[in-house]
């Protein structure tokens, strides 16, 4: 590290307002939010704006064939940095957006101060990251790296019955740039934390380590359908209780297991009458933990766990997966490198890994990546109410700045 | 008793069947039920065809001012049956109106029969027993005994926002009998079981011994909403988890504590998604037991274990009561009468308490009172499946028809 650079923050949170200006929408307090779905006509407005920006800065920008968009300084394999401009329907001003627009200020600012640097820099925003539109998330960028077929990818169904490639096609995000990308010279990618780690340990920034690998699952019961007041409990099949013990068993997995989280965020009863035993139920599973071997561990003793649980209480509970993916770890060297420089520039660093998912992780597959974390207040997220302070919007810019200049002189 | 006498058992059966085809709805394999809901346009069809059977009899018909209908042999303090044909919104064919026209079939038997009996013998019909519509259930017989003012029954706003008084007085069934009413000598119920119990124990018919005593609260746990991926465990303040701890605990309350029935048979959690630890969640807890001291036990425990479980998880947990009955004891004699009979008529009887509630232990408040309970295949209830053998239908009303004779002797 030569000499520590600043981006300009103002033009950053020019940046940032204008795109939420987009596609508004306000929380339970007022706090502006964002709702740009991907490949609507909001995202297409979103993409026009920042592409505009791209082409002002002079940058080569190009298009994918599943509507990746990568602006870089010149030819060559670039220090990348970028994130994603889709948000959920309840999105926050920061997620992913930050990733991008810092991306561009970056480059606007190294060449504001005539640096002269030897490899090329590069910000990219991805299609589909949120997966609130087309499943899965982070679709973009894995069709990037390789991970999806573009066919396939084009193939997608939307939640609301588009199909992902007449939707690029109608919005006019449909490229030449062939899938998948060269491989960068390295990728680092700045975001919002959306949790509460940082704040409550009491860190500006955080090096991130690596992503959680992410088991979801469907739980389904069947029982027997009966009146909560004429039925002994002996003669029960009752879905409601056995739901209820596998969120407490999700609970006691997590607790004991090192590093686990699990959460059991959706519950259904049917037919969900206060004096009626439920006829089924259905509750979602969702375990993650930066270690496979414990991850495969919680996995195995949840089934075993449901499967005693459907003979003891004489139901019938059917598992389908709904998602799965290893943890992934970021390189070595390139998560010291965002210690090194958060700590040089003067903010507060711990190392930590990623709970929620991001595009760097399949960046990850191809180059030397990791990623800069941001504190998120109260750890709040998907929510016009997620705020990042000002200060810490600048400080986590700034070691994107240095990082990604370091790499490339 | 002196001689044993058998109803009409096709004749019974004609009139069930011409109830149920004023407002037939059909199950999942085509079974006939009915949707009759409290003082509506089919409530009111259905009570014209009663009340025109009741006047073909040759019975005198009063109506009071809560829509209750009774027809007697004659003045006097009578030997009373009935029930109700109001339904739930998936209701049987047998649930109420069994009770009501059995009721009828016996009457015109003694007449038939040229009995001659002591004391009248009377048939009676109460409105909204199912609760579906109007708020309480089992209102009806509640103001014929003065368990509930009339004022205020009338003024009881439906789940449709109507006001009850005006629907009666739409439908025409706004009447001048007083309320109180003069106390019967004897009230007697026939009723399916809606429950198990008869069936897998083997028995025939069940001498109802009383009615359990009910205690239905909503529990509202509020807790922090945070992404499922970021949130470590040690800082969650989670509903869902409190909301399946507690049904768990309803469970084990009730396989420990004496004779206890405890369902959690609803649950709804915001936002209810998969990777999201949910803000809130809200819970029904249906508790019952025949032993009142049993029952307040199962709420102090219930109420202490919630109190500490909000102070475990750092959540807010408030408890609504939204039902509270002591439990009711039928007259002994009544219950001996009853089992006496049906093992006189050659069928297997067995002394039970209802798990439900029935208009009979609004009854039990001003006279001797019993309940004569048959089969129901399955326990099915609240469901067009509903189903009672014409055997047991048959052995059910031949009960009735000897018990209220030797009563009115």
């Amino acid at each position: 590290m030569t000499e520590l650079l600043h981006i300009n923050a103002s033009r950053l949170h020019a940046r940032i307002d204008a795109l939420a200006a987009i596609s508004p929408i306000f929380g339970a307090q007022g706090e502006p939010g964002n709702a740009r779905l991907a490949l609507t006509d909001e995202d297409r407005d979103g993409r026009d704006l920042v592409v505009t920006w791209m082409r002002d800065l002079g940058l080569h920008v190009e298009i994918d064939g599943v509507g990746n968009v990568v602006a870089s300084t010149g030819p060559g394999a670039s220090v990348m940095t970028g994130s994603h401009i889709d948000t959920v329907r309840t999105g926050g001003r920061f997620d992913g957006n930050l990733g991008v627009l810092a991306g561009l200020e970056v480059i606007e600012r190294v060449a504001e101060l005539g640096l002269i640097l030897a490899r090329p820099l590069a910000v990219a925003f991805f299609t589909n990251e949120e997966g609130a539109r087309f499943q899965p998330d982070m679709l973009g960028s894995l069709v990037a790296v390789g991970g999806l077929g573009l066919e396939e990818a084009l193939d997608t169904t939307a939640i609301d019955g588009a199909r992902l490639g007449d939707e690029l096609d109608r919005i006019g995000y449909a490229g030449g740039l062939p899938c998948p990308w060269a491989a960068p010279h390295a990728f680092v990618e700045l975001h919002v934390e959306q949790g509460p780690v940082l704040e409550s340990e009491g860190f500006t920034i955080g090096a991130v380590t690596g992503v959680q690998g992410i088991s979801w699952q469907e739980v389904t019961i069947v029982g027997q359908s009966n009146h909560a007041g004429t039925t002994p409990m002996r003669l029960r099949h009752d879905p409601a209780y056995a739901a209820a013990a596998i969120a407490v068993e999700v609970r006691r997995l997590a607790s004991t297991l090192p590093g686990q989280l699990g959460t059991v965020g959706k519950i259904d009863l049917t037919p969900n009458l206060i004096n009626v035993v439920p006829a089924s139920a259905s509750l979602t599973v969702d375990l993650r933990n930066t270690d496979e071997a414990i991850l495969q561990r919680a996995e195995h003793e949840f089934a075993a766990f449901v499967d005693a649980l459907a003979e003891a209480e004489g139901v019938t509970i059917s598992r389908r997966r709904l998602a799965r993916f290893e943890p992934v770890e970021f390189d070595a060297e390139m998560i010291a490198r965002v210690e090194t420089t958060a700590a040089a520039l003067g903010h507060s660093v711990m190392r930590l890994p990623s709970g929620a998912g991001h595009d760097a992780q399949m960046l990850a597959r191809v180059c030397p990546t990791s990623m800069i974390f941001t504190n998120s207040v109260k750890g709040i997220s998907h929510n016009p109410a997620e705020y990042t302070s000002p200060d810490d919007i600048a400080a986590g810019a700034d070691v994107l700045l240095n990082v990604m200049v370091d790499l490339a002189r």
